[in-house]
């Protein structure tokens, strides 16, 4: 039987999966772990100009669909105007079937703005202008506060001030947390462009001079203590690929760093396993979650890079071997030396799903239930597909019922409907199986579940006090 | 409600599949733009003597599955008579079930023999005696014509005069174009054996000495523009695995080639990249199109090899690590230094998939919509599983719209077969995801995207000017 | 329509495989090609006290669970009471939906305990009781001919007399064959800690000293012919990934080893390349089958493995790269120089599959039908999703009549309903196959490959006599 374009039971095939969503998994609210979005605008209530502004500005995701489709990047990253970008987006959006943009696209126009036609060229001017008139009423803060989110882990540097941070805490009016997340990718990455400027920068937050492995180690750790103070549950690394060399003297190769010798590949994996250890003894000293995010092979168009910088749609998956390998060498050499912190794991690559999911047992222990995680499927990934594959080989290595669950890794503030697409897909894997007979009919012991993948487990996970 | 055995509704499991399949997918002709057809045998309007020469002839694929059940060699490739072979073939089929060959197989009989009945040991003879008697009806170019070809892009080496191309091209008697494409792995594979034997081939066609990176890069521009001038429209690489290796002299490593010193791994991948920039340079210029293919390991039985030499069932799947990465640097390379080319990739191994998905995307631009493209699901992966999972993640990842679709990679003239093969595996995929509420029921738009993926998008991406 | 949890129909969707799997697959003997059974308990019939040591004894599986919901050592490996640990995984396991543990438990209960209520801290007392009332009607000899077991295949050191398996033999009560499994990891595995002692105790078994390539083949060769003697019909490797090395000297780089030398990486590969290619040699010679497990990375915590030591639940997936690539090598090299025996190939990660199938249909020869097999999905991969997977991809590449299906893996005598589960995976998806039209309804056909899969072929491929 035909379904009705993405209604009231989108993505929910049987009546287990619709009554676990519409009685369990809507109505909870949200905790968004991991993304990128610009604390000074939830600050400062932002308010957009149009549409082009709150779904083009800085989406790489569409930037690149846009591309695929031969659109000049007049119409993309260019100075054209925001109505001829916005209907190129809707020309191209129609033959994006099956892409996680097209569903993305219509839970915001829904949700938002109470838009249920599909977005296309027939339909982008009536779209456009009842869009733009509503986004007056659509701030920052109002999508948040709509949206059920309770907390905010934005993800920041760790020479930032977080003073936006500060200011939202002491904002009475606003009761979303909204908390720092300690990324160092830039004080780790020792063979990258721009580290021994990084390290200056730093040094001059710090009041002292990095000239050595422990200088970095101190230096990291007061930023971190700074940043645990300001409400900092999480921190996170982005690595190329998941990593682990011993064998070389990681004083001595950020020294050379220093001294404008560069690493060796062997001297870099090394530099960040002994970077990695020590921040991870930190993490669990303070009692906070670390993120590994590995597998992303970025700036692959070097002519682009130079005319639009990072994080502008060029990025994509490298495809390392040996990676359960490494992974269970690091959180060995981790849990020897100083002890594992709670910890996620993300690789850009789905082939890794099953490697990291056999290897996350390894770690497990009574610290916690479910201490080590495999975080939701990232990225390229974070698809209907990607999504269900993850949760299969979760559930088939895991025990699932302790999944901390999804976060929208995103930059815009619409993106909170990915939520609803996950929470769609996990209680629709629920129900099928229910239906197909492979699990009781228990709808106690299934509801609460849902309930925790959706809010409990992040929550109690990552130590957060919850108002309301 | 069991489905009546490969009947018209074959793979198509809705209502929307249906009719995408019969009213669209259906009635469109077939661009064939990669297989290893040889031309002289369409020339010569080749009719076959009996079922074994037309199908267990060249077929590599059968051959594997013959061995597999442990027939002797003397009845697959020795001198057993037509029927004994044929009849081995028969017994071997009927446990291949979920194997692409039995589709393959009896979509074959039911369209160029009217054969519906499953081929087995007990319908062996029938089948045999019906299929030998129609024979003589189904020549080279019949079958070519009934299949509804309106194009067929063999694969040549750059040394071939393409006396056959262009003969085939001055008989107005039959309208389908048969285009060369230049396929230039001898030249560019200097590790394996016989490369030296190859440049003197190449150099005694060229009529002059290979002395030199540039005298090389000199004799490939001239038969590409040979092969160009004959109507070619693309070229293909087959590669072990994605190359890129930077830091060696091209030059250098050829001239040693030369001197009898065989080149280092490293050595022959910088030789390769070298090779492969210059090359995507020229189908630049051309306006042609480039395709890469790569992830298969070649000739594993060094003691069947001997006996049977290559491309005789013995080569599989690589699996080498990091094919993103370098992918990405290769691409890159290539955009900075010559411009990239329309470009198809494709690789052996369905892990790579997501890989490649991802980084297309990082080269697109307003060149052309969907210039770089993931070639449809190669060789080992072309079943129903293989192809459905490359759509899945190449919709995910891209705009699926501008899928250039099907080919047959095929020796056999009756394999265009493959193509509704396809085209149910993609009707039944759009119509599920409509079914199913994740796209609007919108039958122009999809039936439109069905006809582009089917036929137009391969014309116009290709160029070809097609008549009637 | 809903199914009932866990009902005869289990898995078996459709009407075709609901009579494949009643009608044919339920009514077969068991052939347990490999396992991990002390044949020591066997001989002795051993009676277990409780259903904390028939379940999670030895289980490492279970530990992993337990561990991931944060259960203290005490409860899983450590001085708690039987109850308390019994008590602990009935809380843990109503979360563990889609875990192959949940339907294992299950399907356990049901057939040996005749319980069909879900285990869980409601039902734990109860199913306690229970079980443990039943226990004493249920030794070891008992479940084996319950499950209609006609042969299992242990697995054994080199150095072990066989002593349980001659006294098996020689007991004419009890029918089902018991049969060692040669498995000389530990002769081959020269870079692990160890190594030396282990050639002092294997070379006190034979009675000569092993100083030297030549010495330590022929103490195999006499312990291999000594196995062969006393039932053996299978030997096994246990390997790291898969290795193909050649260029270094194994006798010169055993010497070293034997003078405290450690070898390199490459030298260790060589070394295992050259005695698995000798080793095959004589699997060759006595007509038994040698197969190849790898992929697993083991020992992941070394803080735990100091306490708990190997095999407790700390081993995961390596992924490692060119594994298409090294079998293909390794196997050729055997082809060329000594023949190669039936192979089975198994590896932990499952996107190694289409490498494997793709790999195996190129050393396929008329020794015999289906002489070269991929293993049925193992360890981490032995669930549904996981089964489904495996033989999808290898009926795609092979054929699939020829496959001789499932073994256990386990050290508990419980795990026979895995046989149950995988011949409902398979029923499931060949009867989904017919009834959608890709496979005529011929239940002759059908229902003699699923015998076939179920039994019979892993009887003759072994070699075995089975008594009535």
């Amino acid at each position: 039987m035909k379904k009705p374009f993405m209604d009231k039971d989108f993505l929910l095939d049987n009546d287990t999966a619709r009554r676990l969503y519409h009685q369990h998994a809507a109505k909870m609210p949200i905790i968004d772990y991991h993304c990128h979005i610009d604390p000074r605008e939830i600050y400062e209530d932002k308010v957009f100009r149009d549409m082009t502004e709150i779904w083009l500005g800085g989406d790489h995701y569409k930037w690149r669909a846009l591309r695929s489709d031969g659109v000049n990047e007049h119409y993309i990253t260019g100075d054209a105007s925001p109505y001829e970008k916005f209907e190129r987006w809707a020309k191209v959006l129609p033959r994006m079937i099956g892409n996680q943009l097209y569903h993305w696209t219509h839970l915001e126009l829904q949700r938002y703005f109470g838009i249920s036609e599909p977005l296309g060229p027939s339909s982008a001017q009536a779209i456009w202008e009842k869009g733009n008139a509503l986004l007056p009423g659509l701030s920052a803060r109002t999508i948040i506060k709509k949206s059920g989110v309770k907390a905010i882990c934005t993800t920041d540097d760790p020479v930032d001030d977080l003073k936006w941070h500060r200011l939202i805490k002491e904002d009475k009016s606003f009761s979303c947390l909204v908390l720092p997340t300690f990324r160092p990718d830039k004080a780790i990455n020792i063979e990258k462009p721009g580290y021994t400027e990084y390290l200056l920068k730093l040094s001059r937050v710090c009041g002292f001079q990095i000239d050595s492995l422990a200088a970095l180690k101190e230096a990291l750790r007061l930023r971190l203590a700074f940043f645990v103070e300001s409400g900092c549950r999480i921190t996170d690394h982005g690595l190329d690929y998941m990593v682990f060399k011993q064998g070389h003297d990681a004083d001595q190769v950020l020294k050379n760093a220093l001294a404008g010798k560069a690493p060796t590949q062997d001297q870099a994996d090394a530099f960040k396993t002994d970077l990695l250890c020590y921040l991870a003894g930190l993490c669990r000293e303070h009692g906070i979650v670390m993120q590994l995010h590995f597998g992303a092979v970025r700036n692959n168009s070097p002519k682009n890079f130079k005319k639009l910088g990072p994080d502008t749609g060029y990025d994509a998956i490298w495809g390392p071997a040996d990676t359960g390998y490494r992974l269970g060498r690091l959180l060995g050499h981790i849990e020897e030396q100083v002890g594992l912190p709670k910890t996620i794991i993300y690789s850009l690559n789905p082939t890794d799903d099953a490697q990291i999911d056999a290897m996350i047992a390894c770690f497990q222990n009574d610290d916690y239930p479910g201490k080590i995680q495999h975080g939701s499927a990232w990225w390229f990934s974070d698809c209907k597909e990607g999504m269900k594959a993850q949760m299969k080989s979760l559930a088939n290595l895991s025990v699932f019922g302790n999944f901390v669950g999804m976060l929208t890794d995103s930059r815009s503030f619409l993106s909170y409907t990915r939520h609803e697409y996950f929470r769609r897909v996990l209680c629709n894997l629920l129900g099928t199986w229910v239906e197909n007979g492979e699990y009781p009919d228990d709808m106690d012991t299934l509801g609460k579940m849902v309930e925790d993948i959706c809010f409990n487990n992040a929550v109690n996970y990552l130590g957060l006090e919850i108002s309301g």
